[in-house]
């Protein structure tokens, strides 16, 4: 137990320009400023300068399937390689968490334990991997599968992958690169653990050439709300980021999630939860409300509801009247379990319209929408973080940079004079700024236990 | 045809601590700087301030079968994901090309595709790919294939897999993303070309999300000196890296590959020929020597022998005396058959023991080797360039820093002072460094033919 007041974990969300569907449209947007790596170093070393966890990086692969003419009406999700994009970013910041989001669903063990544990290296223990699956047939057809894999498949797969890519970061103990020139000695011998799986999806022969990462193993992140996202994160996940809109929904799912720890053997404390917030911050309340309708007013209609279509695994809605009920029976398939349930509970609590519900949807792409002045943002942001709803939150700022420095000027002083955030790391990693353990290599841990029981 | 004298190009092989086998036993030498990015910045900096065109960056995965008590004589190849590397670099450098490795044989092209796309726009045009195959045993185990492709197959399959990558990149016409805010346009419908391709290899439907990358292609660089390795250069590479021991070799392979070229419908200037060269460089001959003989007097005959046996696909040389004859009767497999010849040929025309070929290859990892004055590298070096054996080198220095900085404080403003490099940059693009062609796109190109054809 440490005498520290539990803080909340704060991560910085960049996506695109903004997480407002129409962020790109906005007057104070340059609209490619997040294809330029200038734009992207600034925004994380705002971030930095707030004492933000980690910058989070989403990510997808491919174009989904609509015609030309609908997608060209937005901007396409995910340009960039997350992980090289960090990769640069690491060269820009010091001491920041920097998460990749790459699915387990197309890319071999292997090469995933490399790159984080490449990025853990040159980010000096700052790297998180957040842990998806790809659910889109558009993703399967860029690596020549007919279809994607199905929901249930791809999770079990996923378990496997973890404990893969695990055992790889494990092939070097901690200090078995002794490197003794006089004697010629680079590492130790039994330091070295090859690893030698066979499981019912991977082979893996061989061993990483790397050092074992600054921490251990890179932070294990995961956003996957459906049953089998949950049991995945409760046997692996060190940092969840979920989607919740209510403080009741998300107790229940921190409530549920955290009660499925012990079963792993895990304390409570051994994973964070972090729902995203979608902040429009005001010097007053009128402030941020204009914010926030300026950028409601720039939805195009159709581009609103092929973002709901998108997240329930692109499904058709062009046949639904716009200012008709939101479909509660649509033919939603193995895409986006977790948000379709979101979507229809939204729906139906507040009576909302197709239109209705693409334009709440578009604030934040799903996430917790706060509209207020910093006093009234930080009060919300208290009573969950207070009440058994989340750990810290991942800030999904409308628009980049601005709504960033909204928050980070606005918002996070307030939550400092509260005493609920840091007004400076005291670590360097960003297992220590999540309070997170670095993972024992398992060949010190029994070497440790035979200590024990012969003490 | 340009007034510029045609001027060398020129490559920072960036590898481990020095390109030298027994460098990390050097007392100058820091044997772990090559896993902290300072020092990797540093160097790429140094190597930028002396207006080198690019940074290389070699890989391979894995560890090889060798006991662990052989391996630990020497540092693993290769610890850190080249790619993310070269990011990490392009976030602290400003001109230089970021030439990064990765292997076609175990990585989808998509993700390829779209991490060189990534790198290209992250460094403003400076990103080159360097196509290898994979050729060793225990790399293909740790994809969970028990053998590796046989030579020919693999080639066969880089054909394919740069057609694909080559039609990703090109997903998007150069000026697609208008991002037109008033209008909600933020491409041009018809500016996308999504990707149909169904190969032999390859299946893959769909599109990068990244706009084109600056320079149309990154640079497509290979080291493959094979015959099949040469088809595939003269089809596709724009820079050639390949290891020659003598000028007339040199001639040789670049008559031989420059003569390629016309059946694939391109010029000479096409593809550039750099080979390797490890500089050993003293303010005088003396110097010069007894830094060489420094290292070579630090290399580990088991080492020694290790590498060489490495190099031929890791056939067993236990056997053979280290003071008899280099044995000239290998059952070399489908690992690395250009370093095969290379080898017999230096150890038949110099008379060499195994010893002393062991201590021949670790100056330069089977490279040229030069030892002596600036202006005796410098005379060489403009031997092979005024006579028809290299574009240019790619410089292996034998330790980091202390190598590349004696390269490029004493050789380069000798080369300087000769004209044969340059003294400032003149271009921002890798591509403008080497004079290679922006690629055009497809359709633009089609577009251009019909008007041409109209006109």
């Amino acid at each position: 137990m440490s005498d520290t007041p539990r803080q909340m974990h704060l991560g910085a969300f960049l996506y695109g320009v903004g997480h407002h569907l129409a962020a790109w449209r906005h007057p104070q947007v340059d609209p490619a400023a997040h294809t330029r790596l200038a734009d992207l170093r600034r925004w994380a070393q705002l971030a930095e300068a707030a004492h933000f966890d980690a910058v989070f990086l989403a990510d997808n692969v491919g174009l989904p399937d609509a015609p030309p003419e609908v997608l060209s009406r937005n901007a396409p999700p995910h340009l960039f390689d997350p992980l090289l994009v960090q990769a640069a970013l690491a060269s820009a910041t010091e001491r920041i968490g920097l998460v990749a989001t790459v699915s387990t669903t197309y890319l071999p063990p292997y090469h995933l334990a490399r790159k984080f544990a490449t990025l853990d290296h040159l980010s000096g223990g700052r790297s998180g991997w957040n842990l998806v699956t790809s659910g889109s047939e558009f993703e399967a057809r860029c690596f020549g599968l007919p279809h994607q894999l199905e929901h249930a498949e791809r999770y079990r797969i996923a378990h496997e992958y973890v404990q893969v890519v695990r055992d790889l970061w494990d092939t070097w103990e901690d200090d078995a690169f002794v490197r003794d020139a006089a004697a010629g000695q680079y590492f130790r011998p039994d330091a070295l653990h090859r690893v030698h799986h066979q499981g019912r999806k991977f082979a893996v022969q061989g061993g990483l050439q790397a050092p074992r990462p600054p921490q251990g193993y890179p932070v294990l992140v995961q956003a996957g709300s459906s049953d089998d996202g949950q049991e995945l994160a409760a046997a692996t996940a060190e940092l969840v980021f979920t989607a919740q809109q209510t403080v009741q929904e998300a107790r229940t799912f921190y409530q549920s999630l955290k009660g499925r720890l012990a079963a792993h053997g895990r304390g409570p404390d051994a994973l964070k939860i972090l729902p995203g917030v979608s902040p429009y911050v005001g010097r007053s309340e009128q402030e941020a409300r204009e914010k926030y309708e300026q950028l409601q007013s720039l939805i195009d209609p159709v581009v609103g509801v092929g973002l709901v279509s998108a997240f329930l695994g692109h499904v058709d809605l062009s046949h639904y009247p716009l200012d008709g009920p939101f479909p509660a029976d649509l033919p939603v398939g193995e895409g986006w379990k977790s948000r379709h349930a979101l979507f229809n509970a939204l729906a139906q609590r507040e009576g909302l319209t197709l239109r209705q519900l693409s334009q709440r949807v578009a604030t934040g792409r799903g996430h917790w929408t706060l509209v207020g002045t910093p006093v009234q943002i930080a009060d919300e942001l208290e009573h969950w973080f207070r009440t058994g709803a989340a750990d810290g939150f991942n800030v999904l700022s409308p628009t980049l940079p601005h709504g960033l420095e909204d928050f980070a000027t606005l918002v996070v002083p307030e939550l400092q004079r509260r005493g609920l955030f840091r007004t400076r790391y005291q670590g360097r990693t960003l297992r220590e700024h999540l309070g997170l353990p670095r993972p024992v290599h398992p060949a010190a841990a029994a070497r440790n236990a035979t200590a024990l029981a012969a003490a």
